[in-house]
């Protein structure tokens, strides 16, 4: 989908915007400060276990690397091997004090935990607003024909030249399968029909779940659109593993691959867990925690 | 989990805020304005199959009625029976000219296609940013045990004293296992571990999704949380379907005793679609469109 950037969080004297493609105006990027770290007030003693497993002093490692980007960028999973600077390291979400002003009525915000909450939350001090700050999804289709996937060549950065499954943020007000179907049609202007659920694959540390649907061509008609350079069908054997994309494509495309050679295509829930300090162009730099099938 | 109100959307003149369990300040709420009526302006053509299915015109049906609330209210599907007034309509989500000021800078917001791009969003006149709207994830348990599922009858508004699943928003920063352990431990005290995943079920109009795991008690121990009345394990045939909180949690536990009934528990993705009109209190007033099973 054609969009321009989208901040994932904000930190005192650093900004850090997700890269979206086109529509971004010569802007920079920066790794931000990390996750919340504060103490629960009011909540239950919690088991340790139950706590995220990306713990906010993982987050804290990340180093503070400022770098350019060009207009058109990703919205993908803030992993890709494009970054232009080799220092560069995968980037967190959700500093709650960097939302520092009101959506609502422009007033400055406090960073509190508000009654009856465990979280600092950023509060209006005009209209008492919280802004609360969550996960968001990104859809796509894992497209199958002729025994073949179809798969996109970027044609923006990051990952400018890699191989994608048609995929992007899903819209206020449409359904994971509409949306879908939808970037399907923006980036390899392909009709498409989702068959079943394949996969959900979290990855905290920046505050995405990838929602990934099997699909099929309605007409056996696909080209790529302004975000991709090509489209092609590619057999299991021909998937080109080395020059994918994204942490995310690569652990859905191996769980395919897997399941199709046993004969038996699952639904999977994960946990990609990027390794703490790692280049966004480490594609293979995770684990796969968690991993859950139906 | 105890959480103040949640800012869903902002129309000019009128608020909405998702209600939260604890934390609101004698808050009230207001059906809002419609979804984004914005005509593509650069996306290719799009096939009319592919557009949403809960099209802007339905949401602008909506009526907007004003109904005062408590102190502690939910955080849910939005479509329970706990309005106080009996004219409310299930409320809508994502107005962005209801986004006036920049959360970065302060800056007031022009509402505006940007460049690349298809939909109006929230442009900062100061400093760019774009604010963008993305629905919400919903994570939560269904606890298998002794042939028994658990359940929570709310202790607060709305849907009181109504049943319902260990249930809650995913944060940043955590996954959708962690997130729905967190609310079962929050809501129930029970510490569970996450077996399979069981249903992802998409809410379009009030930018919600329901992503539901199958778990399992680590200690066969459960006692209402801050936010329940009481916990229960129900027997399939004891569940007590003319007592349930939402329209999601009636669908979940439906789809899961059909599935257990036939031998054969399934993931399931579906979209609940609210009948346009219908009070919050109907719970049974929905489609599930696009139901599919892995």
């Amino acid at each position: 989908m054609l969009k321009a950037i989208q901040l994932l969080g904000l930190s005192s004297g650093s900004v850090a915007y997700r890269w979206k493609p086109h529509g971004c105006n010569g802007s920079m990027s920066f790794s931000i400060n990390p996750l919340s770290c504060s103490t629960p007030k009011t909540a239950p003693t919690k088991p340790p276990q139950l706590l995220p497993r990306s713990s906010p002093s993982k987050a804290c490692s990340l180093r503070v690397t400022r770098f350019q980007s060009t207009r058109s960028e990703s919205k993908m999973d803030g992993t890709s091997p494009s970054a232009s600077s080799s220092s560069v390291t995968v980037q967190s979400a959700g500093n709650v004090r960097n939302i520092k002003f009101c959506q609502l009525c422009g007033g400055p915000t406090k960073h509190e935990i508000p009654d009856g909450e465990e979280k600092i939350r950023a509060i209006c001090t005009i209209c008492g607003r919280i802004a609360y700050q969550n996960p968001k999804m990104v859809v796509g289709c894992l497209i199958e024909h002729d025994n073949k996937v179809l798969l996109c060549k970027r044609n923006i950065q990051p990952s400018y030249g890699l191989w994608t499954l048609p995929a992007g943020y899903l819209e206020i007000g449409e359904s994971a399968a509409e949306g879908a179907m939808r970037e399907t049609w923006e980036e390899a202007l392909a009709e498409v029909e989702v068959v079943s659920p394949f996969a959900q694959l979290d990855i905290p540390l920046i505050g995405q779940t990838y929602v990934i649907f099997l699909a099929k061509l309605k007409k056996p008609h696909f080209s790529p659109g302004p975000e991709s350079l090509e489209c092609q069908l590619f057999s299991l054997d021909d998937i080109p593993f080395d020059s994918l994309a994204f942490s995310s494509i690569l652990v859905t495309l191996k769980l395919y691959a897997e399941d199709v050679k046993a004969g038996n295509v699952k639904f999977h829930y994960g946990i990609i867990k990027k390794r703490p300090g790692s280049s966004p162009s480490d594609i293979r730099a995770y684990t796969l925690d968690h991993h859950l099938q139906s």
